[in-house]
């Protein structure tokens, strides 16, 4: 039974590309196989809690806008935040949602009374888990809006604050378990710092290795089957976070061994506030071999922070889709939106809105950058452009079996003048275009 | 015997802080002692060749500025040049300069002539460096002027070209060696990519990692006492270099068992185009173990390229001493001046001007620096902050003697709330402005 | 006769958006009617001289990668240069060009021979203008690249710098008209400033305005037809550029009285240095009644600096087009492509694919807004957002009829308290994505 | 009679340099005579209500921090909050202050509650100004905190928010004149637009105009004998806004006939978000005439958002205030430091070292500033640079007395081929260092 917060709107449902209600789908059709996999399968797109359910519409200079019954301290609140949230789920036909344990509940005065709060929506949550078939696809722990983290959480520097995170961390994977969470992310808002006139970065990192080895070790034990990730991001909150982009985790990771443990949750905003395009990022962490997850949404280029907006171009999506493709497409992972409506978008149907316009503009990158697949469109030329490195003599170097007097030797004995072809970037760009 | 491109100028000597000379040093004073060594020791300043001596002014939108006696292709021009860049080197009275191949050689027809003539000038190095007492911080090859790398040395789509980048930088390592230099570097600036979508990522990062491995093995195996060091560089020449920055480059060396062979020489420029400070950089090396060098200059902070004028800003420059001494200093590292004059300094003078504002600038910086050091000025409130950590329990935590539930379970058994402290930034930003 | 350089490349033609045909157009169409005006008159392409002949493919760190013919000093390599030109100009089937001096012959010796050479060029011009129907977008002077411009044209220290500027702009706009051109440009890369600590700009500032009222001035007098047109950009090569944005640029038209002699040249890649979005520029020239011209290019988000390459994001030209369409459409200007190939791109035949697909990218981004227009999608809801304003208070308001305190005593009176209606970005979002 | 909230600390005293008590002046000596004027003259230091007072702490992803007795919503809450503000004066010995109508009373249901509210706190600063000596530097309303103005104040498609926000201002600019304020300032946080698809620019521009102007004849009217100032920031909250920079502002006043009636407010943060220097925004402001008042503080380099650090780059800040002095020193103007403490520096003594820290470093830039004024240092230079302006013929140019044709003609008949000569920067940039 519906929570009436939506008024009348029905069901999203696929009309097609050529449909003006802004209230359904024009190339999100769940079923419709691409690769040979339904787009909901390929897609696994998650609404998050916490910009959707949680958020009152603030921003640095001005307080909440949102009128939303459910905003309030009290665990009717949050029982009638999820409703409305299974709600929205229903309505948009999404298999799964996310959230941070503060998303749900609202904080006790002690530790233990958080985590009773906790547990009685996970149950409220299972209850309507079952009723609407929605998934969990990620629990994570807020480690980043009380004060007490203001210096970190598992870097702080009082190790009782490194407690505290880890009895959270804990109890939110033993929740994440219990609803069947397909992965279980850690991002680091205050894993960073301000100035390191008061850091001691070295120590800090340490502290950070430390957490997360017993946070897998802890997921193992108990038999969480999800996976674990981390989501980077360059700064905001903190001048400098730990967990910068994806090259910087894989070092991390490699630093304590667990290159094999934990994979990324990569965020469209985080890519680009780091410097970086959505695709690099994608690309290296599948080249790397921890590719996890996504965070879909989109950073305006002219601001300098993290907007977490809906998606909608394109263009840009399906260079992001085809990289999760070739990657292999999701495992545990999915298509999280981490986006929020713009603070003047008040209407309940704005909620679906923005979901809807997400929805649509991943199901066209998607099947965009599966022809393109289909059609070796981007392969085939980029094959051709390798093809002197199936050379015997350029295989041995890369098996390790020339040294380098021995390349250089040749260099000279075969008086070698390497000639430049050209690298056709617009051709390909242009091809890309034909797709999109 | 001097050239007299310099005209009537005399070897510029410390006259201290009141001078008004603008070719004296007013802070550099080689033998003061600092710490237990004298700014000689510590600073151990270099020239950098190719912005000295082989640029022409030019920049992307205008032709060369400079009127230079030694711009031409012949072996003269070069050998002159090399007799401006020695007496430039003792009037300043620096220590060491760096040179690419491409800097002091005119490029040959075939890669054995282009080798001949680095020999050839090599040799005239060796006599002038005996002269002067000059010594050769570090060499290194350029793997990216010619057209041969416009897509790249080692991670070239063409293995012709990875094999005369092996050559080139197996003859520059021979040189290196052979002129007792210090420390040999690489900068990847065209190991990188302008698309992706012409561009397989994990194959050129392991062709760059064999790369690195075999240059490594080959300055082993010759006795090559210096280090191997890495310049990271988040783009520029292209869209997106595969060394960014510090972290990304442990984490490559990692990947290849190379972190303990190989360190970085970080710039101050290119730390602030991956959105970093130059300390963060330093700082970050400094506990990853890999700090090698430093190339000092300073980039614009309104422009997004690299800008590589002299280092002015004392009090930041304090703050990048202050991790060089905290990092124990530089062992076979140096201060290499990889800065340009503008292009409008056309006199003979300012490339004197130049280095001396920026040497002097350095000897500020390092003398705040280690003034910080003896007053404990900032490593004092430090271990005060991260005091809490010296507990038994906490090292526990750390040292891998605690699990996630264990640490929980004492959460809830002890009720631990933590207390916020101060994290007293304005007061420790006083306290640098006490120094610099 | 052709050249020969493209081979045996035919013109290029119209085949649909199902050509796979890289040389082929698939949405221009030149003859095909928009909002009733042809493609060709709504678009008025033009090819730029400079990137697509004159570049030699070198950036900051390397050096020329292309080979062209007509590389090199004589007025017979420029003539050269000139067959080939027309050849792609013929071949893409667009209706303009746009050179500057400096693109078209060699530097003389003095001014009168750099002069004399312009008006040989010029003359040859005229014969494979009247052969070809191509006819002269705009012409321009380059007072950037030589050397004699380091430190600024018009706004240089020495007054025979700015005399030189006014003789070499003076002969640009006699040449501008003598061969029909519909606007004459100038680009301000040297207008600007290294260092304020060299910079008297408030005097910079004089000499500027009084530069471009001589120019306006001149073209009156000879009876020059076309619009004069300020191109603005923010930096590079320079640290500061006065001509930084549109609205600066209005500022100091309005300074120097020009605002109605003088408009705008908006390149996309400028406006994403300033900090704005192309469409941004284009719609507060349009409010401020500047807009001229486009000069199309894309930057990259992740570069720091203008990279000029050919667009393809049609989302976002879109909303380039719709802007153009609302201010109008072009009366002199048209759509340059000041965008260059990617060094890389060696081919010939790349000359002609980054046109192409720019073109394509251009014809969608126009269609699309048209029908945007045409069904109001937007202007319908913004209509209805402000109709607040159509009431006779407001009105009385903004016509100048109510004063502070009048209205704020209605305040008061009326015990206002206004209510927020959302802004619906999210939908207006889908809403463009329904178009592209 | 104190509060007690900063426990039993003395006012604040000048030590001098030597000295290491965190909690006095090293530089500031406010009855010091620098170039004719004593430096609380120059300096017309000013601390800001809303960052020392009102801010609690929170950032984009947390919460408060602070926890301050004040905090509340009543008029006793304010009343204490006013009673600590005036201690906090008093302990730095600052001549004045500043704030927003938001900062100071709790917002009542009505308009008309607000503003009675207001009218009593100010009736209780009237007292404690008398009481203390301390004075308002200016006033301001908060027309963007309350979700009344999320879609714009002055340019919001609702003419009533535009009515609200005019009679929020009457009155803030009677409460301004009443207690003696030497400005009234207006920043147009809301005043831009979060996407262009929902915002009739054109429009707004006009709106915001309309409203500056019934503003002045207000302030005109009334008898307001203070300098109405505008404060740009080019984007942060919104996207856009139309306040850009000191160019655009310019270009908008000029518009609107109000260049000789509004002055500017110029921030260090905002000059650095908009890609200019503080001191390009300070010598841009001074050459157009418009340059009014400061708010000193420091934004972060690596971050893209307003950080409003208290400043502490003394090179940095002499560079400013060699501006400031250049254009003649303040008038009405001074120096409001815009900076709020990091939000972990929780103790009461941090809001006076933080405050410490920015005066000292002002007074540095200052005293540094004044001597290289009264040196020549870069104006003896910069004289030389310009003195061929000073010949009749380029007088001529400069005054209208010479078209184009005739500068041109001169060109060629005199054979002019100007000769660059070296702009000198690192010998400038030296210069400046021997001041700092
Ligand atoms: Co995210
Ligand atoms: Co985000
Ligand atoms: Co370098
Ligand atoms: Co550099
Ligand atoms: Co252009
Ligand atoms: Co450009
Ligand atoms: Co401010
Ligand atoms: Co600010």
């Amino acid at each position: 039974m519906s929570t009436g917060f939506f008024g009348d709107i029905k069901p999203v449902t696929y009309e097609g590309p050529n449909s003006v209600n802004p209230l359904a789908y024009r190339h999100y059709k769940a079923d419709e196989v691409v690769l040979g996999k339904t787009m909901e399968e390929h897609l696994r797109f998650a609404v998050a809690y916490w910009h959707t359910f949680a958020w009152p519409g603030g921003d640095p200079f001005g307080g909440q806008t949102f009128d939303r019954p459910w905003f309030g301290d009290s665990m009717d609140d949050a029982r009638v935040k999820a409703d409305v949230a299974f709600d929205l789920f229903s309505l948009l036909g999404v298999p799964y949602f996310c959230f941070h344990d503060a998303d749900v509940r609202p904080e006790g005065k002690t530790f233990a009374e958080s985590a009773q709060r906790l547990d009685v929506i996970a149950e409220y949550f299972e209850g309507k888990m079952k009723e609407t078939g929605v998934k969990l696809l990620w629990g994570t722990a807020n480690l980043f809006s009380n004060r007490r983290y203001m210096a970190g959480a598992a870097t702080n520097p009082d190790p009782d604050v490194f407690a505290y995170a880890a009895a959270t961390v804990k109890h939110c994977i033993d929740v994440t378990k219990q609803l069947g969470g397909e992965n279980y992310v850690l991002w680091g808002g205050r894993e960073g710092y301000e100035t390191l006139l008061n850091t001691d970065m070295k120590r800090e990192r340490q502290q950070a290795g430390r957490f997360l080895s017993m946070t897998v070790d802890y997921a193992k034990k108990i038999g969480f089957k999800g996976t674990i990730l981390i989501e980077p991001k360059p700064q905001e909150p903190t001048k400098h976070q730990y967990d910068y982009d994806v090259a910087t985790v894989y070092g991390f990771l490699k630093d304590f061994g667990l290159e094999n443990e934990v994979k990324v949750n990569i965020e469209q905003g985080h890519a680009i506030l780091a410097g970086h395009s959505f695709e690099h990022e994608l690309a290296l962490a599948s080249a790397l071999g921890i590719f996890g997850s996504i965070d879909m949404n989109r950073n305006d280029y002219q601001s300098g922070w993290d907007t977490d907006q809906f998606p909608n171009n394109v263009p840009e999506m399906t260079l992001a889709y085809y990289e999760v493709l070739r990657a292999g497409g999701f495992t545990t992972g999915g298509t999280n939106f981490d986006a929020k409506l713009r603070r003047q978008s008040l209407d309940p149907e704005d909620l679906l809105i923005g979901h809807i316009g997400g929805m649509d503009a991943c199901a066209r990158g998607l099947k965009a950058a599966a022809r393109m697949i289909e059609d070796k469109a981007l392969s085939g030329p980029l094959e051709a452009r390798y093809a002197g490195w199936q050379s015997a003599e350029a295989k041995a170097i890369l098996d390790g079996k020339r040294t380098l007097e021995e390349v250089a030797a040749r260099v000279t004995a075969e008086n070698i003048e390497p000639q430049p072809k050209s690298g056709k970037q617009e051709y390909l760009e242009n091809v890309v275009n034909r797709y999109v």
